[in-house]
């Protein structure tokens, strides 16, 4: 097992050693600004226990079905403890680290099970669905959207997680042909050590890459920061197994195929709805030699999509690139500035580029590519930024791309750092043609101002552009705003609810997906049938029905 | 209606006026060397009758449904002459021409309707539902694998052929947002017409392009020759209107989503067995300013497959690359020999390169780039090239490129020449691993050349690659064979279904798909469930049951 859960922080992002410490000085400057710019004074929001000392409620799995899990899976398998109880209660959105945050947890598997093999979770899932249970299958429990939420139906007894990570086995790695296969368990890190070795990549890298594991990506339908390059997770899935309770799914390892659906694409997404994935096989590209980094500011926000759009269009070849609106720029501008710091050459060249057309909105591009010639990176990059002036970029050279690749794991760690303080931070996905991406950007900004005004009496809004495609990208918004008082679970997950009523509203009125890569989950499950159409409903139910007639699998999820 | 069916060859492939004319000497050499190496003197195969003497099954459609069908579709879309009917009783696979030619065809749709609007189309399949009908939705017909056979269920009275290519508009097209929507009725020249009008294009090439739909095209899973640029028809989709006997599936235009699984999938190789594609948003590229398309030659097969996958894995930018075997290149030079010719400066540098090196098993690699800037293509090719010769490629400069471009849609026609010479064409295309590439076209060519050996005496058995990914690619067979005497439907039908069962069993023994892009259809039907399992299966034939529980739609395709 890769992901060691004892060195991570159970209440919040990532490993325990690794949370934000800014200066004193520097968080006091900042905390300073935020509380006037969200209108109130910050109260803070510690843990208020600690994790042995969690109130769950009592396990309803009792000996007899405690020795039939055992029997399926293993005597050491199984587990019953607090403590990995909740782990395995909530992922990493919002209103799960509230409730961990305030000890809290109305819900938890009854218990925990870590099957080290395919035949494992089948004979698991068997004993599930003749004991009554539901399961649901647990990879590295970053879902944002409730994705791994120990809910059941009403006529069922208990709820079992299903902790994939002992599945996390290097099957094959076939450099020549471009092909790795894995156990679904395994995690990013671990992936692409496997895959390092051999002079390869897979270039999958969401923001939770550290943590989440290659099940995870493909039953969520993730997509990684390098995703113009690589693409996203269903570009790079060749093959897979699923365990579902009527048995095993498994496509054919074929580079492409006209045989009907594909039914790859039926699993990818699927959530754990269907079943476990515990094996899938990847095209995989050679790792790259070289990489080039860089910054841009445009004056606007409308001028960065526009030259994004035409990036992408003519066919520059980036890997990546990522366009912060204007209050996103500032933000990440107010949050590196540093009393301590006498001199600050960033800062002066932004205030001497406020003069120039470079102030208000302005917008700071990201941008990058990487690849086997030197040459040929530094041509794309050269081309992208050419792209850029015409219009209106200001290049700022490859600091800011240096900053992004140091950084680009570490976001999360700041909303941990922000609760702390009472300020509570939740993000909201989307994709759009491009057609609609600035009126998108305009009136989902104000539905988030106006419901940050209305359920917490301010807030800041902000949003980048990620994950460009020919006919559109992802617009990512982040809401800061101060939890409801006095702390409560009920009362602060009411208020994100909420706000994330209305925000979504917006999106799907502005024409948006419900998500472009974090997943449906409980959180989004509601706008799915308009998404979907009724008939698309009636056709993923089918295919529930099909492998899990009983209804074990991840109930109240997706469907 | 843009394909209009007066101007092509009913009994053949393509336009009348197209059909392939040799010299009388270049086919006398072509002819004799054919005999000689099938070991038998050819037999002409002429066409029997004219198309209006073709001997149908009566219709059993009666004047109460004609009326209906008239109602719902309007009076001067239901048609039941034989012309009509024999145009839409077969595709264009092997069988189907050999049935039309020798003017004994067995089945016929004993209807054939033209609905002009989404609502028609639903009223046609409410109509058929209630009266027990089949329907086989048909854009161009060019099915080669029994596509659009007019089967119905035992409980069944009549078969409708639901022509789609009335449906035909161009929708919207918006160059700046890379997205354009047109009905699915449209033609490939009709569809990059539109687009071209606004410097876009799709960049989807089937050798059939220029008589096949975009409707086809979604519900076969196709795939275009430069599909190495551009993609396959499933990266080229973003949303689709489908109507169902159930009603309309429809998926929302954004350019990715993680709501779940993705249901253009679920439509795109449905075969019209789930319901009639009415309509798709499509993203689209800029038209390419310049392009650049080249041959090389290599000493063997397998040089040439290690030179195509190091391009295709170290990220050329190739957008299209194919590379035929010895055999394949030998008849290419065989076909192209003209005794009238008194020099031929190729013929002279082939026989100069076989005493260095590139003699029997040597092997034409085609390459070819294009795009918006003209240095960026030379660099792809150039690179290319270095590879190419990396591996014992020797350059042959641009003229073999050229004549690719212009024959590119032109191969068919050929077979129809065959075909009047008794000579049978077919075809056989899988995709495979790379590790599985080279001991897959030495099995399934053995396979071929033993099936030819075994029903037809003799033949000519070749391959090619195209279409490559990271980890894998095309191979595409072509089989010469003498047709079975005396001629008569029922033997070289029979014929043709044995040499097709013994091949289709090598390939996927190979470890290959039933098809690359082909489709299922009857003919690869009942090796579908070992690709896909039973599992499998059962998701397909739900799906099924949840838009068409009647079984109204194109029976005995794919499930």
């Amino acid at each position: 097992m890769s992901l060691r859960r004892e060195e991570l922080c159970w209440y919040g992002w990532g490993r325990r050693d690794e949370a934000v410490a800014f200066p004193p000085e520097r968080a006091e400057l900042l905390l300073g600004e935020l509380a006037r710019r969200l209108g109130t004074a910050l109260e803070p929001a510690p843990v208020r226990c600690a994790l042995e000392e969690l109130k769950l409620p009592a396990s309803r799995v009792d000996d007899t079905l405690l020795d039939r899990l055992r029997e399926a899976c293993g005597r050491e398998a199984v587990h019953q403890d607090v403590a990995t109880r909740a782990w395995h209660a909530v992922g990493r959105g919002l209103p799960d680290l509230l409730r961990l945050r305030l000890g809290e947890l109305e819900r938890a598997p009854d218990a925990v099970v870590f099957p080290g093999s395919e035949q494992a979770v089948a004979a698991l899932l068997r004993v599930a669905d003749e004991a009554d249970c539901a399961v649901v299958p647990f990879g590295g429990g970053t879902s944002v959207i409730g994705g791994v939420e120990p809910l059941h139906a009403e006529r069922q007894r208990a709820v079992i997680a299903l902790d994939t990570t002992r599945l996390d086995a290097v099957v094959k790695i076939d450099g020549e042909g471009g092909l790795a296969t894995f156990q679904a368990g395994i995690d990013g890190p671990a992936l692409e050590a496997a895959l390092a070795a051999h002079g390869l990549t897979l270039g999958h890298f969401p923001q939770s890459f550290e943590y989440s594991t290659l099940g995870g990506w493909i039953a969520t339908r993730s997509s990684g920061q390098q995703s113009n390059g690589y693409g996203s997770i269903e570009d790079l899935v060749v093959a897979l197994r699923m365990v579902t309770p009527k048995g095993v799914v498994r496509t054919l390892e074929v580079p492409r195929a006209a045989s009907g659906p594909d039914l790859n694409e039926l699993v990818l997404g699927s959530e754990g709805s269907l079943g476990v994935i515990v094996e899938a096989t990847l095209r995989v590209s050679r790792a790259p030699v070289c990489s080039d980094d860089r910054g841009m500011l445009f004056p606007s926000f409308r001028q960065g999509v526009a030259a994004a759009r035409e990036m992408v269009q003519s066919g520059v070849g980036l890997g990546m690139l990522r366009l912060a609106d204007g209050a996103e720029t500032e933000l990440g501008l107010m949050q590196r500035r540093d009393p301590a710091r006498g001199f600050d050459p960033a800062e002066l060249l932004f205030s001497w580029l406020e003069g120039r057309g470079y102030g208000q909105g302005r917008s700071l591009f990201l941008y990058g590519a990487e690849g086997e010639h030197a040459r040929d990176v530094k041509t794309r990059v050269g081309r992208a930024r050419r792209v850029g002036r015409r219009h209106g970029g200001f290049a700022l050279g490859r600091s800011p791309g240096r900053h992004w690749r140091r950084e680009r794991f570490a976001t999360p760690y700041l909303r941990d750092w922000l609760l702390d303080r009472g300020v509570a931070v939740d993000t909201f996905e989307s994709a759009f043609s491009w057609s609609r991406i600035e009126e998108a950007h305009a009136t989902v900004l104000a539905a988030l101002e106006a419901a940050g005004r209305e359920h917490a009496g301010g807030a800041i809004a902000m949003a980048h552009l990620s994950h460009s495609y020919l006919d559109g990208a992802c617009l990512y918004f982040t809401l800061l705003y101060p939890l409801a008082r006095p702390l409560a679970s009920e009362r602060v997950v009411s208020q994100w609810r909420a706000i994330k009523r209305d925000v979504t509203d917006a999106i799907v009125k502005a024409g948006g997906t419900v998500s472009h890569h974090h997943g449906v989950g409980v959180d989004h499950r509601e706008w799915l049938p308009e998404e979907k159409g009724a008939l698309g409903m009636d056709l993923l139910r089918a295919a529930k029905s099909t492998l899990d007639p009983s209804g074990v699998m991840n109930p109240g999820k997706l469907l």
